[in-house]
């Protein structure tokens, strides 16, 4: 191998079809005709991490302990770079930060970077998310941050996007499910919204821009966009200093 | 997280959406309604791992090394036992077996098995795959050594099903790919093939056994199947010894 691979780390598992679904959208997202052209992932699949959302409720062990042991892992197995692809496990980022010194891409940083630039003429972006991530308040922060107001579901809206997501991550990809997450979406179009931010990475396995008249951002491909760039441009620069 | 947890390690990326797909088919054996009841998994997904094919045509530097590093990687990140979701790439288990004193499940043996015991009426048995993974020899080996003939694809044959491999290999998923490989199972099954064995995991990606009046083994699909059953009963066996 050349020394100039770089090795993306994914702290994954969370949940496991997030994590498939995240590796297949990097790899549609490199620029490759064969095998060796593709990118370098060294991934963590770990379901048995523990609940995220039972943990921000107060119900449950922290998964913090965990996320930055596999960090950890993840580093010292050669990652150049880690990404998660799980929203809410943000929460738990410091944890990762503390356990590990490779660069760490946040997904809220980049889906929110890619909501705004939908949104530049001030358009209003509703964030469609578990009760989880909207407890913890990363989006919130994040837009806050950038001085945009958010669109935000009820506590009725988000328990039941969180029961079609724990749907989904039993595997049922069906109409039932699409529909009620369409639903979903279309209170927040009701509310204003004309940006639609997908902050769950199970929502983007069964909800696709298609489905909409308003702009639509999944956070899955966010973060898989700017993973590939991120790590395209470092293997160009080693390739240079050779 | 409990110590009775299996850590399955996959020697990935040959190639990408093989390894992907495999993760997909070890989910779907796998008894779960909740994140935390699937398998962990760490994944080496390296496309990088110099060409199988190549390689056994003498043209190019051998993957074995890198192989074997790949296992001893894992091992080191806690694999209790090793995959590799590539057929011909088992040409080099023995630098595996060499690198790491893990327990490796081969896909040519559960392949063989299956395709066996799915023709126990001394059915013949179709091989469809890769020059190289034909040049190797493994599946011949493996069916020599339970007495059991193969029909084999011709030179021409053989061309062509990895023309179409290297198609799916650059994204080329188009219904032109499938009757391509349609056309060659046929060739099998015109000279008598009664079992088609898909002896390469991009097959997998695109040919399924709706697809066939005669029975369809997918290496990928026997290897995830084992590897749910080996990890799940090391599991309860961990926990019997608790």
């Amino acid at each position: 191998m050349a020394s100039t691979d770089t090795v993306i780390g994914v702290i994954g598992g969370m949940g496991p079809a997030a994590t498939v679904d995240f590796m297949s959208r990097v790899m549609a997202e490199t620029p490759a005709e064969a095998d060796q052209q593709h990118l370098r992932m060294i991934v963590d699949h770990n379901p048995r991490i523990p609940s995220r959302q039972l943990a921000m409720r107060g119900l449950g062990e922290s998964p913090g302990p965990t996320l930055g042991a596999m960090a950890r892992r993840l580093e010292i197995a050669g990652a150049d770079l880690l990404v998660m692809p799980c929203n809410l496990a943000h929460a738990w980022q410091s944890d990762i930060e503390r356990a590990s010194s490779v660069p760490f891409i946040s997904i809220i940083e980049v889906s929110a970077e890619s909501a705004m630039a939908r949104s530049d003429d001030g358009s209003a972006i509703g964030l469609m998310t578990t009760p989880g991530c909207f407890t913890a308040g990363l989006y919130q922060q994040a837009f806050s941050d950038r001085g945009r107001p958010l669109i935000l579901q009820t506590a009725g809206e988000l328990a039941t996007t969180m029961a079609l997501v724990e749907r989904i991550k039993s595997g049922d990809l069906s109409s039932e499910v699409i529909s009620g997450l369409c639903d979903q979406a279309k209170e927040l179009i009701a509310r204003g919204a004309t940006v639609l931010l997908a902050a769950c990475t199970e929502l983007p396995l069964v909800l696709d821009a298609s489905m909409f008249d308003v702009a639509f951002v999944s956070s899955t491909d966010e973060l898989a966009r700017k993973t590939v760039a991120v790590a395209l441009e470092r293997e160009q620069q080693g390739h240079q200093n050779q």
